[in-house]
Formats: C-alpha cells, sequence, structure tokens
C-alpha cells in the first residue's frame, strides 16, 4: 500500500438520512482519488446521471385498502436465503476505502444477511476478503488471458465455497473515467487474485493497464467454459439488451445481472432501469434477473423489481458506508436500504417481494 | 406545549400576491422546525414538485365568445352548500401554525362559506376545535388497533355534528421526511382526539412514533365498518389508481379523495392530477372525488375540475395564511383562490363549476 | 400625465443585435412600473415563457438547393399591400413609453409600410394617434356595456378610415398580473377614446378598474353587432381553440387573431403556437389568420406562417422600439424583424410568403 | 494579416481529457473575436447545443458477449482509405487559429491518416495550404456570381488532386451570429482561392460582405454544372431533408453531407443528428453520406454511423488543436477521436465500422 494513501480503519454505525448526504460525508473521509474513482462515472457522466434520474419517470402509484402491515422482504437467491433482495455486487479494490477492505464488506454483509459477491480484482486474498469462512458469496471473474490461469483462480473460489461465478461482460476495456486521468489514478495495492496473471501485484497500476492485462476478448464460449469447468451457476453481468440476455442464456449462464456498471464504461448508452422491463419480457423468467446502476433510494429498489429484477446491487452507497465505518459501516447502508424499501412497501401496498413483482408502474414524462 | 415552540397568535386579514410569496413569509412566522414539518415532503421530493408542475401541462386554452360575465363558484358536497369548490383537507397539529389552533381554522372556514375537515391528530379537542359549533365539518380518522376505540372516537364525532368521515388510507406508516429527522421534529403539543390510544399525549413525539400506535393494516373492512358503525358517508383519502377507487366504492365510501397526501407519503409516485382523470372515468360520477396535492394558483382548482374532481383541497397555503392571520388569515387565503377561480373562469369562459366539467384541457410537453 | 411618471421623447434609429438585448436596454429607458407592465404577464408567466420557448420545437430544417436570392416578404391583408406579413398589433397606453405615444408608433409603422392596430384604450385620440391621416390601420374595440357608445366610438374609428375592426375577446377581466400588483400600477394618463364610458378619464386608474366599466359578456352576437354596424370587416382577436374560431367566423368575423394576449391573460395555457396548427385546419382558409404571441426572431415569424398565419403581430419589442426611439425606434424594430425574416427565408429556401405557407415544419422533442 | 490578431505558431502536442476542456484552454490560445466566430452559432444558438445534446437521447446500449478485442475504424471513401471514419469539413480561415493556417491543418490531417477538405474561403492558396504536395483532399467551393471564375477555381483544385468537390449549399447568406456582430468581426487577412471575385482580397471584411460576393442562388443545375465541367464526385453538404438528398443525386451529387453547419446558418431547426435517420432511409446507400454538427465525443461519431452517415466531419475541436499546436495540436485532436471511438466500439461490440452499421440505437426521452 502507497504511504500516502490514508484510510479511515474506524468500525463504528451509521446515522445519515439518504445516500446523497452519505456521499457528502464520504468524500471527505476517502482521499480525494479514491473518492472520485468510487462516485464517478465515464465521459460526461450522463449514463450515471440517468440511471438516477431514470427512476423518478417510474411512476409508482400506491396501492391503498391493501391490508399491509408488516411488509417481508425476504427472498431467496440460487437457494441462498437473503433478508432482502438487496446484494453486494462486485466491486474492484475495496482496500481504497477502509483498511479492513473486503474483510470488512464481506462482514458487514453477513451480518446483513444477504450475499457477497467478490471481485476478482479485489484489493485482499479470497482467505482475507472472506475471514476464513465460507460465508456465502459469489466470484467475480476478470478472465486471464491464459485459460489455465483462469481454472487456477476458478478452483480457489471453489475451494472456498463460491455459491456462482460472475462473468463481467461490459468491461473488456476501461471506460474514458475523466476524474481518474485527471487524478492520475492508480490503485495503491496489489490485486493478490488477478495477480497471478498480472505484471507486478497491480499496485501503481491505472485501471486501464490492469484491464489491458485481462481478457478482452469475452463471448458466449466464455460463459461455456466458466460453467462447464465450475460445475457452477455463471451469471452474465453487464447485460443492456434482450438478445444478450437470450445469447447469455442460450450460452448457459444462470442468471443475467442487468448494469451498465453504474455509468462508469459506456457513456451515453440508456438508463439501466430503462432496459430493464424489455430484457425482462425475454427472459420469461428462465433465470434469475439481478440488476443495479442507480439505486439510491427505497423506491428504486420497488421498481427494479416491478420492472422484473429479482434482486439489486447497490455499489457505491454501501463503499461509502464501508469507507465510513468498516463492517458496521456496510451494515448500516444495507439496513437502511431494507428499512426504505419496507417503508415503501408499506405505503404503496406490497406485503411481499411477489407483490411488488405483481406492481404496474406509471410511465410518465417529467414535468419542468 | 413546549416553551421553546412560539408561535403567532395575532388575528389579521392578509394582503399577498401569491401563495409562493406567502410561503416566503411564513417561513419567518412559524418556528423552524413546525415550518420545515409544514412545508416538506418525502424523500427527494419529487412528487412534491411534480404535483405543482404537472398542472402546467395540462393546457388550459380559454373558451371566448362564451357571453360569462359573474362566474358562479357555488357548489354543494353531500348536501352542504359550499360558496366554491374548495374544502379544508384534514391537516394533523394546527397548534404548529397558531396560537388558536383549529379553533381558527374553522372559524375562518366558516366566515369563508366552505367545509372545515378535522384531522383526529388535530391539536385541540372536537370541542375546542369547532368553538362548541356544529358548523360544517367532516371528520378524519387515523384508526386505532382497537376498534372500541374507533367507536368512542367516532361517537364523538357524531355527537359534534361531522356530515361526514375520512378514512386516510395513504398514511399506515411515516413517509420518510428528512427534514423532520434533521430536526428531530416531534410535536409540541398532546393530540387530544387520539391521546385516548396513544402512549401518553402525543406532545414530545415524533409522527412516526405516533403512526406506529395507530392501526396500519388498513383495508376495505375498515371503509365498511366506519360506514355502519357511523351511518355517515365515509370518504376513502389517498386514492391513486382507479381500481383502488372502486374498491372504495365498493367497500362503501360515499366518495374517493384523490391525493398522494402532498407529496409527504411516497416519494417517486406520479403526480396527483396526472392520477385524476383515468380515476375519474372508472368511478363514472357513482361518488364524488374530492381531490388535492399541488394546488397553487387558481388555474390548478379548474384543471383539477375539467378532469374529474368535484372540489378541491388546499392545505398548506392556509396554513400559512392561519400562522400569519390566524381566522382572517386563514380566509384571505381561501378568498385569494375563489378570488383566482373566478378570475380564470371568467377568461377562460366558464360561468359555473358544471362547465368547467365541460372543459377539455390540451395535453402539451414543456418546452425548455 | 402624472408628473411622476418621465418618458423619452427622443426620436433615433435603433442600432441592436437582438429583441433579447434591446428588452434590457428599454428596462432602463421606460418608468420601472411601465417597464414591468409592458414586459410581464400573468401569474408564473409559464405561458409567456412558453410562447416564446415553443417555437424551437417547431424544428425548422432548410430546403437547400432551392434557387432562392431575393427573398420577397410582401404581401397584402384586407387588400392593403404590407411590406412584410408582419402587423402593429393593438396595445393600449404608448404612451407609458414614450412622449409621442400613437403617434409615433403610427408613423414608425407607416414608414415600414404595413398595417398599425389602434386600440380603444390607446393614450390619446383618434386624431393624434393617426397624426390626422388615414393611414392604413384596424381600430381594436374594448366595449362599452352601452351599445350606444360603441356605436359612436365605431362611428369616430370608421370616420378616420379603419380598414378593420378589432374585437379582443381574451380580456373580459385583467389577468393576474402580479408585477402590475406588486408596483400599484395604474395608468398615469387618461384614455381619450374609451373616455366616453369611463369614470373620469382613466388617469390613476388600475387595468382591472378600467376592465370593469367595459363590456365583460362578449359574444357572437357582439361581432355581428359590429359588422352588422361599422360594415367594415370584424376580426376576433383571442382564439386559442378551433372551435372558437369556427364560432366568430359563424358570427360574421371576417379574420380571427390566434393570440394568448402575449401571456398576459390566463397563464396556465399552452403556447399559442402550439394551437395554431389545429385553428388553421379548423379555418380552412376561409378567412386569414393573424397571430401574436411570442414572435421574438425571425424563424418564429416563419414557422408562424409556416404553421398556418396570414400575418403576425409583435407587439413588446415594438413598444421597445417606441420607448427608445419613438417613431424611428418602431420602424427600427419592425426592419430588424423583416431582415431577420429575409435572412431565414434565403437560408430555408423559400423565395415568397407563399413559399413558406407551403414549408412542413419538423416536431421534436428537446434535448436537455 | 492585421497587426492586432496575433495568433499561436507554436508545434506541440496536445494532451487533453475531453474537447470541452481544450474549448476552454483554446479560449485563452486564440484572440477573442476569432475565438468567438469559431465558437460560436446563430441566433440563441439553440440549434448549436442541440446539435450536441441530441446524441445523449440516441442511446448506446453495448452488445456484450461479441468477442470484439481489436476495433478496426479503417474505412475508405471515393477510393481513398482513411484511418478512421472521419474526416476534415472544409471550415473558412484557419489562419485565425494558427500561423501556419491551413497548411498545418493538411498536415496534421495527413499525419493522421485521412481526408483533408480545403475551403474556398481559405486563407492560404491552393499551394500554401497543400504544402506543394498532392494529399488527399477534397476541395470545398462557395461559388462566384461569374462561372467562369468558378470554373477557373475548379481548374485549380483539379490541377492540385483534389479527390472531390463539396458544394456547400446551406450557406447562400450569413446566418445571424451575433458574437461577431457585438464583436465587428471581419477577416484579419485575404482569401487568396477567392480573391478573383471579390472586391479587394476578403482582408477587413465581414463574413456577410464575403458572402454577398459570392452565388446566392444554389440550385440542383449547379451540381450539375460542377459535376459535368470537373469530372470530379461532387459532394452537397447542407442537406437537412430527404427531399433534399434524393435532389442533390438526382442531380449529379455523388455524395451527401447532412450538416446544419454545426449551427452557424439557420437556427431554430432540429439537431443534425436528428435528420440523420430519414435522409439515410431516403438515400439508400446510393451514395455515401457524410455527416457533421455536434460530434464532440467517440459516442457521437458512433451513433452518427449508427444512424446511417458513413464518415463524420469534426470541425470546430480541430480548429482548438489547430490553435494550441499547429499540425500536432491537429493530429492530437484526431487521434482522441480515433482513440474514444474504439472503447466505444469495443465496449458496444463493434469490430468494425460495417458493425457500428449494424448497431441499432435506443430513442428515448431524458429524464430530468
Amino acid at each position: 500500500m502507497r504511504e500516502d494513501y490514508i484510510v479511515n480503519t474506524e468500525e463504528r454505525e451509521l446515522d445519515f438520512v439518504n445516500v446523497f448526504e452519505l456521499e457528502q460525508e464520504a468524500a471527505s473521509c476517502i482521499p480525494k482519488s479514491g473518492y472520485d474513482y468510487i462516485r464517478g462515472g465515464a465521459g460526461d457522466e450522463w449514463t450515471l446521471r440517468q440511471n438516477i434520474a431514470a427512476f423518478n419517470n417510474k411512476g409508482l402509484a400506491p396501492h391503498v385498502l391493501s391490508g399491509v402491515t408488516d411488509p417481508d422482504t425476504r427472498m431467496s437467491l440460487f437457494g441462498v436465503d437473503l433478508t432482502a433482495p438487496i446484494v453486494m455486487p462486485p466491486i474492484a479494490g475495496h482496500g481504497l476505502a477502509h483498511g479492513k477492505r473486503e474483510a470488512a464488506t464481506t462482514e458487514g454483509v453477513k451480518n446483513f444477511g444477504t450475499m457477497m459477491s467478490l471481485s476478482s480484482y479485489a484489493s485482499t486474498s479470497f482467505e482475507d476478503a472472506l475471514n476464513g469462512k465460507t460465508d456465502p458469496y459469489f466470484f467475480q471473474l476478470y478472465m486471464s488471458k491464459d485459460d489455465e490461469k483462469n481454472k487456477e483462480i476458478m478452483d480457489e473460489a471453489i475451494e472456498n465455497g463460491a455459491k456462482a461465478l460472475i462473468l463481467t461482460a461490459d468491461a473488456t476495456t476501461n471506460g474514458n473515467r475523466e476524474a481518474d486521468i485527471h487524478n492520475g489514478f492508480t490503485y495503491p495495492f496489489g490485486m493478490p487474485i488477478v495477480e497471478r496473471y498480472l505484471e507486478g501485484t497491480g499496485e501503481g497500476q491505472s485501471l486501464t493497464a490492469i484491464y489491458a492485462q485481462s481478457k478482452q476478448r469475452i463471448d458466449a464460449k466464455d460463459v461455456d467454459f466458466m460453467a462447464s469447468y465450475s460445475g457452477l451457476p455463471v451469471i452474465v453481468k453487464g447485460i443492456q439488451r434482450p438478445e444478450d440476455a437470450l445469447k447469455a442464456i442460450g450460452a448457459g449462464a444462470s442468471g443475467v445481472w442487468v448494469s451498465n456498471h453504474g455509468g462508469r464504461q459506456l457513456d451515453g448508452g440508456p438508463a439501466s432501469i430503462d432496459m430493464l422491463p424489455d430484457i425482462s419480457r425475454a427472459v420469461e423468467k428462465k433465470v434469475p434477473i439481478l440488476f443495479d446502476s442507480g439505486i439510491r433510494r427505497g423506491h428504486h429498489i420497488f421498481k427494479a423489481i416491478a420492472s422484473g429484477a429479482d434482486v439489486v446491487g447497490i455499489g457505491r452507497p454501501v463503499l461509502y458506508g464501508l469507507a465510513m465505518g468498516g463492517a458496521k459501516g456496510v451494515e448500516s447502508v444495507l439496513s437502511y436500504f431494507k428499512r426504505e424499501l419496507e417503508m415503501v412497501m408499506q405505503l404503496a401496498g406490497a406485503e411481499t417481494v411477489e407483490d411488488i413483482k405483481n406492481t404496474t408502474l406509471v410511465n410518465h414524462i417529467p414535468h419542468v
């Protein structure tokens, strides 16, 4: 770890009103280059902003007289019971946010009661990230150009009890994240999991350089390879078109993850939530749909599920929680979203996640 | 009443140009925590802002050569003659605004010539609120979990001459009103009407705590219970979907009140006026439609009625009037809206409220 | 004239880049209460702003290779040849802007080569306004409640050579012009033409007071009365609905003037240009269509004509020209619009006003 | 060259993050009147802004699992191989930006590996502009009113090896570029190519004056004349309507250039990219489509090609590069766009320019 990159190591519960305010607070807790890396998006950040704004145009009119009194957010995914339809998505380098790195995230996620996703660009090894336990987790693979290395990594993921593998399909090169260019951002630490295929550890390298050392040519065969070799469910992440969802399923995917990488890869694309309904219709419930990009409110979770998602991922806000309070901060943020979702379910008249799926949204043009 | 919460006790007529300016003035007249409570909405206040902005996209093109010269705003509701299609909606805790509390509102509303709605979360008893008289009023019930208590409260409402009961259906828990969280808002006084089912008087309690002590599980059976027990017309308030309007009517409601609680409950929903036309078509004039959420202008009233409402409620502006001028202030604000409506009727070519109902609006996309 | 209302009396040609900048300059030339009166609109000024912004969403894609080289803006209206499809609309109280009042406007309009419209709320008599000559002009009538007075006024208009009468139908009461309320605006001079039916001269009276002394009950019979009595063509001004255009024509109107009074009467209505195409289709070229409300650019004139207008009125900008340069200022502003129109015709590929009428516009949603 | 107009003469590679920042930097490198001339648009600059903003509403959802690893931007135009689907469009007076004028642009464009377009309003002769070589270039003709002069100019273009001629059809007079009017902008140098038909050299003349000395009456016969006389392909530039594209092709055009002159001519028109799909459908691949107006990002290039363009022109950003770094600056800017395009192709799943053409965009309304 570079000496000039100093992060918080505190463990504490967080008290905050909304995650926009949390983001403001996190800005003074995380070193600038790391904060900008976490917060930023590609290009003009149009897609990043649209991801969030689009939820407002999915109008959620409440169902009243519905007799709801104690909303139940529980559901299960790939046989694992989750306390809420919220999972931790795979994110590189949690060490940018907190001294305990991925280990703190894993602990917070476990205490909250949901699924961790471990990125292959993690700033810790499997063992450290998982605290030596086999808590339920997904493992996300940025592939090596050498399939033997990929097998080695998958072996390690399996040994550590991964419930599924995630293939990130929307990041075969780096988006033009301009804040990182301005800051000359490089990782202040190495990446133990993919170190076996990097030149050096990754420390001091830009994300662009690291992507360049990973495999760029990702296609349907990679899905098949990962599924066949691992025997685990493979989730393809970064789906933005119905035909790609079907392609992934045809290639053996057991889940599709609708995402535009939080607006970090290809700017100028539509809001992720705007692509979800068509993808959901195409998938026809053959496999679960995970969704991320833009979730900042309880009603966003509700609307994503009402639009066809089974579960959502929440990235940046959880990293802010990690930065400010370690494992307890992670749990605080996830709990905040669960409380917001419960409030929305109560007000909207949905007692269960299944009720959310049966809720119709009102598309409308915003008034200005 | 907490000593640190000091309100105006003045009685005076108000002279103001529009209610946006009135809101600004009220901000320096009401203690900050009370002002924020009254003004604020849930979450990002998207729905609060949309409620108002949406009226602009309902284009009101005038009918000229219509021979109108003296518009008549009178109408009747549940057999009571009203000077204008404007009623006072039920609002908790008028004591936040003025020392004479609900009594001043009732007096101002009566002098103006329309219907008062008394909230069960009022800061005064029935007797005080109604000035010991049986002025025409509706009583709004936040139900106790114990139906015997509800019967007691309804008995008291009936004894005091209520013309109808209002069941608020969209507030089975508190919305995330973030200004209140920031301010640590609690009521500076008790709530005499529901004190019989609260722990303590309500003084020093947050709205969230008070909602939690009321009944959350509201369904169609509650409509039937209230109607059967009281023998009074029951109006279900907080309707935002056509199917819910029909559900309420099917359960015995004598009126539906289209409202999203002024954007105070579920943020991220559509503007209330945007849901009105479909609801009105579904209701097919079987029962009167009351409407609120976003009325700030005479043309808003006109457009709500042209979209299917029979009468509108105006909340925040009247509370500002109460805060600044007591009963006279209340009357000033209601009179302002009547004058604005008359001007709009004259210019739009509508001589009666019935003419308003027969006016077609032009939906259009705003130009930016 | 009140001593505290001091206007410019200068005569000069104006050099300005666009009328938005001209408006800024005029603000320091006209006394504040008069400037606000001229510039302002009703209510939130939504309609005033939409009137202008709406033109952008009528996309004018040029026709190239059209061989245009010397666009010809001439046309004729009611048998009078005009140098451009631009007329002076009727506006009250030119004395608010310049010491020579309507006389300067008439002179500037004549020198430019188009039609003057004289308001019955003019700040001068017929004789003074027309400089004792019978230049082509229209006379606009705000009717007295007493038809004998109306006959007297029409007699005087006829004697002075009016080519047509204008019945303003959209101003049967005053709009809520809030700047005027804030300023306590009253006319600093009398109104010689309607003085015969006012109490006093009009000096020191608000517009609301003056409207109240005029006839509010305007209907189809008034069109017939004016046409029958005068034998002149009658133009009904303030049409915003197709059915009203047909009503006016059915009652004997020889022209319809599509206008929302520049957003000064009923706020919350659509942009005037948005209503024009439907009205034009309904009128089916039976009578000429005059148009105003929002014209600030050459392409606005082009688009109004391409949307069905025969000629446009330009109000506020001409008054600013009057204020700053008297008759020469008026001519400068009208000439500016003619030059802008010629430029647009040349670039858009329209050689004549007829070519403009045959140009199709592209409706599109603005990008933000 | 006027002594008071002092430009940069430096040669250097440029390092910049995006062209919006480059524009900011260029503002302090180019004399104000020249910068305003280059940056500015007509009228309110609505069309200029829409040109850029419109690209966001053409949603580019990525195709993943597409196996792309090394995007290939090469294509050919009129038999000339280009390194990317980007050409230099014709722009007057490069001497406004840099001391080496068009010569530096030509060199930078050649080094990048694409096509130069030389404007007849260039600030240098053919010889100087082309560095005495016959690099591939197009020659753009602003016609003289005297066809003999046009023949002379075309002869010279042919002698210097022009691959095609460009007829600019959308500039038969000057747009109302208000910044130029405010600045009293005149060219600080002469225009050697068209000097043969100007009074004087052009130095000290406004663009309006220069346009007035060129031919205004441009029609289909001019296309035929240029094609017949020169034997070269003629590209008609400034097409904004499908019927005009067909008219040009019918008159002998070998290419159509969809453009609204970067919003510099007719303000109030649609974004150029919004007109492209219909034009492309009409052209049915009979001739190549060139496109410009609003390209500032790699995804803009991608979207233009996906909307029917074969190649795009990039004007202002290249001029900023010229201003700041001469030939090397030009090459830096073009290389930036190539890199951005490659990144977008990689992320969007398009390996070749043909793949881009086969990509479907998602039209959507922006969320605000």
